[in-house]
């Protein structure tokens, strides 16, 4: 059984710009927040990750817009973890309006682990028990 | 030669999160940044193409970070229409760290035009300028 | 009684900025999400409002930051209409951090109403149901 | 004769919302931008005053909106510190549509120096450099 992440809230009016859609850079800042709330969900609340020394940097991000969204509406983004190998991971993101069930857009990110002198860390040793919340939950996505 | 057009302005304290970089969406809005400035020098001014009851959506967009930019420094962005075909297009985007000519992220945004009711629309017959003025810049970078 | 509406949500990691506090600009952001809100509650929609031909654009936005905010904090913020005449209203703020209870930040917002053409637009007349609405809510304050 | 600081840039599509004019949050950030070419052009590169482990929080914001201002506009900002006593300083805004010179909003903020613990920094003796610089700037103004 697949146990993808759901989030959800409403748009704010601030997130439109002048074509009265939401501007396409907000699904980037979307995408953080569902992950974000994946990470607390997955029980690694990220402000914990990152008191540890712990930051997690975007390598790469991508986004597909399929339908504009409006302000009114309430976004439900569905969150997977596609990759992860104890120094880097993959997230990829389904954003649905959540009345219509339509899909509006669909991305991708991609991160490694740094210290806090911005050199990439390995966790599996350094951060046990991140690398272990993190390998359970990629490998449940596995079955 | 290539005719690739050059856009570069300091990063704002507003851009920086608590990881002290620039925050990963701000790059999606530069590119717009860039696209925009783009458009004017190519002599098709935004907010003119829109008076005309044009717009252009954002189909996709994508960036790699290559490495972290920072507050107090000045960003360079080369911009380079890779596709166009009357209906849609596309460009690329480097920026760089206007001081060290540093390759700090890369990035791409496909596009198309739609009228005022979110139609596509295909600026060949009904806006033979725009049509002329893509097609001549796009076929610089052909040569 | 007073029937102060309350509004709160988990503070976003792009919210902050290089001094790992929330970027001020922000609370004037949610000082819209919060009257959003508190139309929404008062049976009143914004974005009903808007499809009726009405905008309510602020006149003047002011804060006061008393204690700095932090990714993984939950703010709340309590609303209060505290003038409205038929053509402008006013709303007052106060940001908690919804944990502690410290009060972290406070302001206000003016505003009137206009048609789609940024004409001032007198609500008793055109709107009565939006003006028996506020009307209402603004009774409640008084006793 | 007052030295007032300008500041211009054009307006970007991201900072419109669906009412098709500049999100009112958006002059705060312009405020902040204005303020930060100032200590930049009166010799103290806002970075450079941090590095030397002084920040400079707002302590309190404010705005009122005359005029909305749109895309494909340039604003200018007329900057100009009002009040300085070696702990808290202010500065006032005023910002113009460049092209017909009408006054759009003007605004204040409030700031503090404090250390990298937050706590509130007296810089006359710390920090000469900048008391002197400071001074010596708010001495033309009175003038």
């Amino acid at each position: 059984m697949k146990n993808i992440n759901c989030y959800r809230r409403k748009i704010q009016y601030y997130e439109t710009d002048r074509m009265n859609v939401v501007h396409h850079s907000n699904y980037i800042r979307w995408f953080e927040e569902a992950r974000i709330d994946f990470f607390e969900k997955a029980g690694m609340p990220y402000d914990d990750i990152e008191k540890q020394g712990l930051m997690i940097p975007v390598l790469s991000a991508d986004c597909s817009y399929i339908k504009a969204m409006r302000f009114g509406q309430v976004f439900r983004i569905e969150t997977d973890m596609t990759f992860f190998n104890g120094v880097k991971f993959e997230f990829e993101y389904k954003v649905y309006n959540d009345d219509t069930d339509e899909l509006c857009a669909k991305g991708r990110t991609s991160h490694c682990f740094v210290n806090s002198e911005f050199k990439a860390a390995r966790i599996n040793h350094s951060y046990p028990e991140f690398y272990s919340a993190f390998a359970e939950y990629n490998q449940k996505f596995k079955k």
